[in-house]
């Protein structure tokens, strides 16, 4: 009866303990506290919240349900990266190569994407041989001897957050912030690195829809990540639009080598660099001001390229590709998405570009579906642009013409064009350490 | 994914349709939605309620749920009662008596206790020789030719209650208003009387603390029983204290025929009166105030200790234990609480000398416990008397010494006595219709 009296203690609204906590989410990872109870008590925290205490309580019962990853035999201040994602978020593919560039070592571990697009892992793939099933051993030695490397998720990693996701997510207790901060904090944490720089979106494309909303849930998980011993700061970026112009996998890995080359788009560019920053700063490498000086001169001086491109050698891939990136996977058919009236673009949904690009094939709709590499949407124009009646707004690249039509049914009601210009609105939105 | 967009819909605090509502009892009923889902569903209406409208519309579902009973064969405005629960609540036994002795159908089917005390039935049960356990021809048969029968409940009414009430009591969802009159109105409607009086208790020995929940838990089923068709009135009783002098099963029908013989204690008497003065008035016999005196002459007159006495002999019982008290069960053991210090008594905790009577063998703990007909309490003293250290405040009955014991321990924490007699406090504190 000790699972009904944590349910009734939260419904009350009063504090738990953290052997509560861990009671809690021990019994319901071995099956001992049943679905019935634990849907029941994650409704009660999700209408009377968690404080920070039980909420690092919570992150650390969850992190100690399953395996961590040991990364102590790589020496220095491993440094990871987390995105509450976003559409045509590329930048790991950006700052991970800069970061490792100045010595940092970038030891990383992604999940593949689910629902808008690709994940990190599914971004890397789409460059032939590209492999990310890399063995424990493999990940480490790379790390230790070139500094980078990215590789699928593949242990018994916070079995907890699993288990209780699945049930969250039918049982409408997936939008609570400590829930929410938990979930990511207890993989992050299991991942072993020493410091950590969250990009927390905030806007149409993201889940969190304020910046208030976003402020929240990136406190939370600076304090949890610095509650935990692990250097912490949390980034809040814009997702009112899309990230850079390019949507799709090896769309995405293009324009992240033409950012590496100094020709990204600038809205990309200013993300990556303030994110690169925030890794190097977190990494003891100096105060926040020189580390944007340094991941400015990476790109610069061409040497995070040559990072990826080392990366990219060492883990089966084709480099050639980095180097002319037309060589990357092309789709079969092309497509283009006109304007359908004069003026300057107001809005783009960004959710709604993400939901198109799954038409295309860039996503997944199920853990099971394979995933276009060379499927998605390059933006011609964004917002605050001019478009003319008729002009090219993207090209919808797709391996199936059946596909381009219905992204292009979910496009038409994804953009406002308006008389006026919109006002400029800054990429980082706020910054929490 | 319909069970989820529900329970979202009632986590974000809107009002769900009738069809909504339909869908979710029909869909547990038949195990279609799983508990996790239903366990979720039940906190969000916990946390955001359920307006009349919705509470109707659970009441039905869960009514339309299983089988009814029909009473049509039997003429007239047949009458039910029904009480939330309450320490030495034995006012069924004096009531439907009364109502009955003026030709109301009192058709009555009673569950059985669990908690704090036996129910209507186990106290029936006390009486040598009396079957509860009636045929459905039987129990219309009694009620068509003598005007009254009290039997036990078995048909497979309201199986969503059955459901919903065993998941409600292991996931902290039991403790809300719509929840609660759904489940009460539904077995009630489920039972088929034209009209139906209700008893809501309030105080420490009741579900609903204040009188102000009692009012609205009140309100809300008065409206549910009139939505439904059927003539409703509630009364607030206290329950403060308990309910007359007696707790027990054959203490407590020794305590009802006193009253019916015009020497019960006045507060049982009195919301007696008014509980059965209300059911002649829902069966249309006249004013409130006509109804109260035709309750008392029932009385007066012996013509409602009459009509008991052709109901015990009508269903096997002995009718000497009737008109001779002192044959009903008796207990072995008798001991005798007593006073600790000098003063008045202030209060009598009533959830306590519930605990107390069931310790003693009177009620049960599980379904399966066989109840001590002769076990309980004889209240000697009660709150505004005045008492000496040392005097009897109770007299304990049971069959075992050991329970006496333990009954003791719970009864002394149970009184407090203080140096002024408290200010009278009325049994009937409102009345809704």
């Amino acid at each position: 009866m000790f699972a009904l009296d944590l349910i009734i203690k939260k419904r009350n609204g009063q504090k738990l303990t953290k052997g509560e906590i861990e009671y809690f989410v021990n019994g319901y990872t071995k099956g001992e506290i049943p679905d019935y109870q634990a849907s029941a008590f994650l409704m009660a925290v999700y209408f009377n919240g968690m404080d920070t205490d039980e909420t690092l309580w919570l992150t650390e019962a969850m992190l100690n349900s399953g395996d961590r990853v040991d990364l102590s035999a790589i020496p220095g201040v491993k440094v990871d990266k987390h995105s509450t994602g976003g559409v045509g978020d590329k930048t790991t593919l950006v700052v991970a190569p800069i970061v490792a560039s100045y010595g940092v070592p970038v030891a990383k571990m992604s999940g593949r994407g689910l629902g808008h697009t690709g994940g990190t892992v599914d971004k890397l793939e789409s460059i032939p041989g590209f492999r990310t099933n890399l063995s424990r051993e493999e990940f480490i030695r790379n790390v230790r001897e070139i500094g980078i490397a990215v590789a699928g998720q593949t242990e018994n990693l916070v079995p907890a957050d699993k288990k209780l996701y699945a049930l969250r997510d039918v049982t409408g207790t997936v939008e609570n912030i400590s829930l929410i901060a938990a979930s990511i904090m207890s993989k992050k944490l299991a991942l072993g690195s020493d410091a950590i720089v969250l990009d927390v979106k905030t806007g149409s494309g993201a889940f969190m829809k304020t910046v208030a909303e976003a402020e929240r849930l990136a406190r939370l998980m600076v304090d949890i990540g610095n509650g935990a011993g692990r250097r912490t700061v949390a980034l809040i970026t814009d997702m009112d639009r899309p990230l850079g112009n390019n949507i799709g996998n090896a769309l995405e890995v293009k324009e992240a080598v033409e950012t590496l080359n100094g020709k990204g788009p600038e809205d990309l560019k200013e993300v990556c660099i303030e994110l690169a920053a925030n890794m190097l700063f977190v990494a003891g490498k100096g105060e926040i001001e020189l580390c944007r000086n340094l991941a400015a001169e990476a790109i610069e001086k061409r040497t995070a390229l040559n990072k990826l491109i080392e990366m990219v050698i060492r883990q089966g891939g084709d480099p050639k590709v980095i180097e002319d990136t037309s060589k990357l996977p092309r789709a079969e058919f092309r497509a283009e998405w006109k304007a359908e009236k004069s003026g300057f673009v107001e809005k783009m949904n960004a959710e709604r570009l993400g939901i198109a690009s799954v038409l295309l094939g860039a996503g997944r709709k199920t853990k099971e579906e394979a995933i276009d590499p060379a499927a998605g949407i390059e933006l011609v124009k964004k917002t605050r642009d001019k478009v003319e009646k008729g002009e090219t707004i993207a090209f919808l690249y797709a391996s199936d013409e059946n596909r381009i039509h219905e992204a292009l049914q979910v496009l038409k009601s994804s953009i406002v064009i308006g008389p006026e210009p919109v006002p400029e609105k800054p990429m980082i939105l706020g910054r929490i350490q």
